[in-house]
């Protein structure tokens, strides 16, 4: 049996009882190590699963699966994911081959970031299709995300903003196609919150050379900043921006950890607020919100003052 | 300090590993029973965690909330909730009545029906927004709804049906009314997921009696039909129908328990096929369809000449 085991958000403590009694008496235990950050290291987690883990980087699922699958028809199996495993689309791929093989699977689910920022107090159900936001660079500045959060808000719905990796390093150089092409086809969320541990310069990558550069996380700031700049461009060309600088919006830091920082207020306000280390989520809301949406949101809303001494810079 | 507890989807193993320490210290743990219905007994519960759990149903939360919060500025209190805490507005509810005394709350994540779809292999980026089915009676059929999914389809984006109580039973008068406006305003899911547990007749609920009929979970089947009822109306009215006979839907019963079922296939289909117990979820998909995600529901369709020889009747 292939069992897929969602590992939640925070740390070693934030698997299901069930998921740690089924990892423990797995014959190999596998960690996908590259659609999201782990806020503890492998090690704490060995120790606290009294388990060794195999980790599986994205070249290891998409090109090793056959070895993760291996004898899981004669024994079991575990892959373990941060969040849950239906967060990105690669574990479909691999319950895919595990069915071909004739392997049967599991899922044991957990908390992902796509029904957490509830914890904001925005409902859920009103939240319309998720975007990804990549890193610019200076050849590459797709907005076409920004049509979906504007459909969102005309029809009333928050959009969940996965701040994604600064560049697809890492992936392989096929992965990193497809990954374009489905960006281009509007697939936008295709990898989300596929978040690079490693990190290729794209003439490493193009070169083919592993060797990877320190991670760089997308912060809130960095996001907003972004979409300001989106809707400057909007207005430049005469159309109409579907969000301004005073759109209220949600940013969220480490959701579900003990340090989680969450901050209402505009777009504006995104910019500049400070919301510490990774990982990084922003929500755009809806427009009207409910009584209840408005009273939770008012428990973090920034204080006025300290951000209306700051102004956007750095772009 | 309060604790608001997932316990995620299935049985009492489900909890978090965090979630469970936690309650067993706390000095009092309540256990929601209205918003959503456990796949075991709270007897079960008790025995695993080895605690004694207090039923908070609907009118203990909504009218006895300082009971829950009482002395939890100075000891720590539990509350469970099948599911994520932040599933139903009533939780934002306590946390709200917590911080205007000056209690602090912590939030323990587990996986939610709004995340644990994604195990049919739909993308869960690509949901727009979801929309609760509610039973219809001689005098309420509500269709209002449907404008949600048919925004949802021309949007490309899936729907989540979250198919709820038979009637607002158990609810108070006072919170059936707020209901009842808030589904007039299309605030269709503010009860997302409410199924109730003890159901009274509309005749008790006006008189204020609290006799519980036994309770009544609307199945895909029903919901299925519900939706073609609509489909045929809207012909009648001579409106275009955002779905059809031939819309492609998933079933889901009982997601993340161990004889958990999917079935992929039309509406039709829908209106026959056999998913056993409850709960069940419905999705009705936006259309196009991503390549994995048509390769992950051909897991799950349903086999032809099993829906073929039946046809929609009892509507």
């Amino acid at each position: 049996m292939l069992y897929m085991i969602g590992l939640g958000l925070g740390d070693a403590k934030d698997i299901t009882v069930k998921g740690l009694e089924v990892l423990r008496r797995c014959s190999r235990v596998y960690l996908e190590a590259y659609t999201s950050v782990l806020t503890v290291g492998k090690e704490v987690l060995e120790e606290f699963y009294g388990r060794k883990l195999i980790l599986a980087d994205r070249e290891e699922v998409e090109q090793e699966a056959n070895n993760i699958l291996k004898d899981a028809d004669i024994s079991d199996v575990a892959f373990l994911v941060v969040g849950d495993p239906f967060g990105a689309t690669t574990h479909s791929d691999l319950i895919l081959r595990a069915t071909k093989l004739g392997i049967p699977y599991r899922v044991i689910h957990n908390a992902s970031i796509m029904n957490a920022v509830g914890c904001c107090g925005l409902q859920l159900y009103r939240f319309g299709e998720t975007v990804s936001v990549v890193f610019w660079t200076d050849t590459w500045r797709p907005e076409s995300f920004f049509d979906k959060v504007k459909r969102n808000r005309q029809n009333g719905m928050h959009t969940l903003c996965l701040l994604v990796w600064k560049w697809l390093g890492s992936l392989s150089l096929y992965t990193k196609l497809v990954v374009l092409i489905e960006l281009q086809k509007g697939w936008a969320a295709f990898v989300s919150r596929d978040i690079k541990v490693k990190e290729q310069s794209l003439e490493n990558l193009i070169k083919g050379r592993k060797i990877y550069e320190p991670p760089h996380y997308m912060s809130v700031n960095q996001a907003a900043q972004q979409l300001l700049e989106i809707v400057q461009n909007q207005r430049i060309r005469g159309e109409e921006p579907a969000v301004t600088e005073e759109t209220l919006c949600v940013g969220l830091a480490r959701v579900g950890a003990e340090d989680q920082k969450i901050a209402a207020g505009t777009l504006q306000q995104m910019c500049t607020v400070d919301l510490g280390g990774p990982l990084h989520s922003l929500i755009i809301t809806g427009g009207s919100l409910h009584p209840l949406e408005m009273e939770m949101l008012s428990l973090f809303s920034i204080p006025e003052k300290s951000s209306e001494s700051q102004s956007i810079d750095g772009l």
